[in-house]
C-alpha cells in the first residue's frame, strides 16, 4: 500500500481511568541512547528498577519483583497460571469488570471458581470472602480488586491479609490502579501476589506489568507439577532481572524500562508517603467539586479510592455525549467499562496529572460541558440520579 | 531506598543480532501527544497499522494481521497456544536456538514434538520435514524458523509451503529476522502463521511481536475446544485491533504503536523490494569484507541470511574478548546464544543500520579488535577455523 501520512494524534489531557500523561521525564529518558538486552550496562541497571519497585510495593520481604514485559492484564493473568493448576478453587471477589476478568481467567485456565459478589460501586465485605473461604479451606488462592478501576472502590486488603494470615490459601490483589497512588504494603499486609501497570498513578507509558511473589507464592509457582508457558515463567523471568550473569529469555522493552525507571526514580525523590498525599488531596479536591455539582459519586464514600472517581449519570443526561464533548475540547474521561456496568463517567487524575491544578480544570470544563449537553443536574431531583 | 541518579546509557552503535538502533523517526513519532487505548483517533490509526504490516507480510488474503502487545517470543508461544491442543503432533525443524525454543515451547503446551534437526549453520532439508510429515499426516503444525538468529541461516520457506499446500498440516515460521529484511511472501507461499518482532529489520524498538493468521489457521484458533490465555486469545485481539467499534481488551502500549506505525510508514515509503535490497548490499558488502579477513562464516553460503552473519571464531582467539573491546569502543555484536552453539560472533545490519557504510565501520572496527584481542586470522591455517 502507499505510505500514509504520518499519524497526527491531538493534545489530550488524559483524565480518565488510564493510561494518563506521561511524566515529561520519562519521555526524556526515552530518548537516550539504546542499549541491547544483554548489554552488562543494562543489567545493573535492571537490579536498580527492581531494587525501587521493591520500595514502591512495599515488598521488601518479597522472594520477586520486577516488572513483566506486557501490559497490566499480563500480571493478572501471570499469576492464575503461576499459582493455581487445574481443578484447583479460586474464590474472587466481584464488584466490578475487573474482579470479572479475574473469575474469567481462571475459568480459562481450569480452576473452581468460587465468586463472592457485591454490587458495582460496592466494596466486597470481608466477612463474605472469609465465609467463603471457610467453606472452600482448600482454596488455593483467593483475588480481590484492591483499586476497582471500573468503580473507583478500594478493597480493604489490609484487613483481609490480617484475617488471611493463618490460612495456606494464597491472597492476590489488582493493584492496577493503587500502585504508587494509594497506600499499598505488600509485606505488612501479607498479599502473596501483586500485579499492577505502569500508564496509570506510576505515569510511564503502558507496556509493563510490575508484579511481587511473596515466598510462599514463589514456592508454589516453583512446585506446580503442569508447565507454564514461556513468556511469563517465574523461573525464566528471574533468570533474566535478578540473577547475575543474566541469561537471556525474551528481548526486553527497553525504551519502557527506561521509563519505568525514571517514573520510579521520581517516586524515590517524592517520596512515597507524599505521592500518596498528593493524590488523595487531587481526588479530594475533585470529589468535593463533582459533589458541589450536584452530582452523585458510584463508591460508598469510605471506599472511595482517590485517583479514581465514578460519578454517575444523572437520568436524562446522555453519558456518551458528555464525554464526546469533553474530548473535542481535548480532554479525556472514560464511560462505564462493558455490557454490566451501571451508566457512569469515570474520571482520573494519576501521576503527573495529580494535583489540584488539574482536578480544578477538569471540573471547570466538565461543569461547562454538563450544562451545554445534558440537563442542569443541580435541577434535577438527587434521587433521579440513583435510578 | 533513596533515589538513584537518572540513568546514562552509553551510545551505541548496536551490531548484533538486534535490538537495532532505532529509526530516529520512531523515535521523534513516539514524542507525539499520548493518546488512550479507546480514543477513536487512535482506533482509525489502528486499521492503518494493521494494513501496513499486511504490505510489509505480503499477506493481503491473511485473516488477521495484527502486533501482539508483547516482544517476539510472545508471537511464538501464541502460535502454538492458539493452534495446538493437548496431545496434538507438532513437526518442529531445529537447526538452531529458536528452533529449540519452538520445540520447547510446543512441549510446554502438551504437544507431542517430532524435532527434525540439522546441525548449527546448517538449513534443515525440506525433504526431510515432509518426510516426518509423511510418517505424521495427523500433525496439527510444522514449524520452522525461516530466518534463526541464532545462525544467520535462512530457511526455503517458498519450496516447503508450496510442497505443503495440499496438506491439512499447518505451517508456522518464525520470521523475527526476516521480516522488512528479506523476500517473505505469507500469501505467495502459503504459510498459516507467521510472527515477528519490531527490533530487528523493522528499526522500532523492542516490545511488540506482528503476527499474521491464514483463514485455515484462524478458523483453527477459533474452532479448539481447550480454553485459551486471556491476553493472547486471537478472538479478543481482533474484536479490539479490527473490528469496529473496538472492544477493550488490554492497554496496548501506545508510543511503540507510534513508533510501529512509523515505522511501517517509512517502509511503504522506501518500497519492500528496495529494503530488502538495501539489507541484500549491507549484508554482502560485511560477507565479503570478513571473507577478506579470513575468517569463516557459520551459515551454508546459499542459505546465508543479509541481515545477520555469524562468523566462526577461529581456534586460539577469545571471542568474548574481542565482543568485550568492541562494546568498550560502543559497538555491540552478539556472541553464541545458549550452550549448544558453537563459538561465533554474529553481526547484525539491521533496519537504520542496513547500509554499506555502516557494514564497513563495523567491518573496520572488527578487523581492529582482532587484529589487537587475539591472534591475527590471517596467518592461522583456514582449516583450523572449522573445528
Amino acid at each position: 500500500m502507499d505510505a500514509p501520512a504520518p499519524f497526527d494524534p491531538p493534545e489530550r489531557l488524559l483524565c480518565g481511568p488510564g493510561p494518563t500523561n506521561v511524566d515529561p521525564a520519562a519521555l526524556e529518558a526515552m530518548r537516550r541512547p539504546m542499549l541491547g538486552h544483554l548489554d552488562p550496562a543494562l543489567h545493573e541497571m535492571l537490579l536498580e528498577l527492581c531494587a525501587l519497585l521493591r520500595s514502591a510495593y512495599r515488598a521488601e520481604d518479597a522472594e520477586v519483583v520486577l516488572p513483566l514485559q506486557a501490559t497490566g492484564t499480563s500480571g493478572m493473568e501471570t499469576g492464575i497460571a503461576s499459582l493455581v493448576e487445574p481443578g484447583e478453587t479460586v474464590i474472587v471477589g466481584v464488584n466490578g469488570y475487573f474482579g470479572r476478568r479475574i473469575a474469567e481467567i481462571a475459568r480459562r485456565h481450569d480452576a473452581d471458581v468460587v465468586e463472592v459478589t457485591a454490587d458495582w460501586g460496592e466494596h466486597v465485605p470481608n466477612a463474605c470472602l472469609l465465609n467463603a473461604l471457610h467453606e472452600h479451606r482448600d482454596a488455593r488462592l483467593l483475588a480481590v480488586v484492591h483499586a476497582e478501576t471500573s468503580t473507583g472502590v478500594e478493597h480493604p486488603l489490609a484487613e483481609l491479609g490480617a484475617e488471611m494470615r493463618d490460612a495456606d490459601t494464597l491472597l492476590m490483589a489488582d493493584c492496577v490502579t493503587s500502585l504508587g497512588g494509594v497506600e499499598l504494603e505488600f509485606d505488612a499486609w501479607g498479599i502473596d501476589y501483586a500485579y499492577s501497570c505502569t500508564q496509570k498513578c506510576l505515569g510511564a507509558p503502558p507496556g509493563m506489568s510490575p508484579i511481587a511473589f511473596s515466598a510462599q507464592a514463589a514456592e508454589r509457582a516453583r512446585s506446580r507439577s503442569t508447565p507454564l508457558g514461556f513468556n511469563f515463567d517465574l523461573d525464566l523471568l528471574t533468570a533474566y532481572w535478578t540473577e547475575r550473569p543474566a541469561t537471556y529469555h525474551v528481548t526486553v522493552p527497553i525504551l519502557h524500562i527506561y521509563a519505568l525507571h525514571e517514573v520510579l526514580r521520581g517516586l524515590a525523590e517524592e517520596g512515597l508517603e507524599n505521592r500518596w498525599a498528593r493524590q488523595a488531596e487531587a481526588g479530594a479536591r475533585l470529589q468535593e467539586r463533582v459533589g458541589e455539582m450536584g452530582l452523585e459519586l458510584l463508591a460508598e464514600p469510605e471506599h472511595q479510592l482517590a485517583p479514581l472517581t465514578a460519578v454517575r449519570v444523572p437520568e436524562g443526561v446522555d453519558g456518551k455525549a458528555v464525554q464526546a464533548e469533553l474530548l473535542a475540547r481535548g480532554i479525556e474521561v472514560g464511560g462505564g467499562l462493558g455490557p454490566q456496568a451501571p451508566a457512569m463517567w469515570r474520571l482520573g487524575l494519576m501521576g503527573p496529572n495529580a494535583n489540584v491544578e488539574t482536578a480544578d480544570r477538569l471540573a471547570d470544563a466538565f461543569a461547562e460541558v454538563l450544562a451545554a449537553v445534558g440537563p442542569r443536574a443541580a435541577e434535577r431531583p438527587l434521587a433521579a440520579a440513583t435510578d
